[in-house]
């Protein structure tokens, strides 16, 4: 396990309407419906679009992100913005030891330590006013294959 | 050679100031600086950070993107939007292939037949109005270790 960041783990984006979107993704370039769920701590419903080879977990993928509640981040930013790209996250293998590192460097993570994710992966966000512009989200993806220890049910 | 869209090439980010987001990169996430150059007819300085192995020439990116000019593309975007992301680029195996499937689809490509980029890529762009908000990027790599046959001088 390394806190490396090493790869483009997925791109985040809103949108108005999750299932013209998942249309959209499907129809245009391909990509392969993996996942749908509400999460209800975030007032949104994500589907999960990878690219490349769908029974590949590690494969990265594109993040659709539709508001369900007025009073939710995603919907503040959809009023602000529109549509369109919201946040990028970057892959790593440790994801505690890389929010150690910036917190090391003066960016505190605004989920510190990092969280249980959707599908069991440990997360965390660095805010756009400490990254020039980009809401970052860091991600260790899940041991596929073993239970997703420590979830959180509440998530899922 | 295949015009399935395979992976996330790299995500486009805009910046004020490019040498403050190059420095940004390396340093808290370890990004490798791997090719700056000024593209005149876009009116950008870009600088190429590549996420992972450096000497992977198809390892994924993150490409900065500073305004030149007043008058350009990405000066305008910052100038409404701020820095922030700006574009996802998808790869393919045959770029030319893809925007003749999206012609079909309805979706006209930007650059139509596909371009030269840096790099010697062969590239196109779809509009974020077709593509619910998102400005898309499609990638064709050059074949490494080959000359760039036909990249066009003026980009580079």
């Amino acid at each position: 396990m390394t806190n490396r960041i090493d790869r483009i783990d997925h791109v985040g984006i809103v949108c108005r309407d999750l299932d013209e979107a998942i249309q959209f993704y499907r129809s245009v370039y391909g990509f392969e419906l993996c996942h749908v769920e509400v999460i209800e701590s975030q007032g949104v419903r994500e589907a999960v679009m990878r690219i490349g080879d769908p029974a590949d977990e590690g494969a990265p993928y594109v993040q659709l992100l539709e508001p369900v509640r007025p009073d939710s981040a995603v919907s503040a930013w959809l009023d602000r913005r529109g549509p369109g790209l919201h946040h990028v996250a970057f892959g790593t293998g440790d994801v505690g030891a890389a929010a150690d590192d910036l917190r090391g460097q003066g960016i505190p993570p605004i989920i510190d330590p990092p969280g249980i994710g959707p599908r069991g992966a440990r997360v965390t966000f660095l805010h756009p006013r400490d990254c020039l512009g980009v809401l970052t989200e860091l991600v260790e993806p899940p041991s596929f294959g073993a239970p997703a220890a420590g979830a959180d049910p509440s998530a899922r």
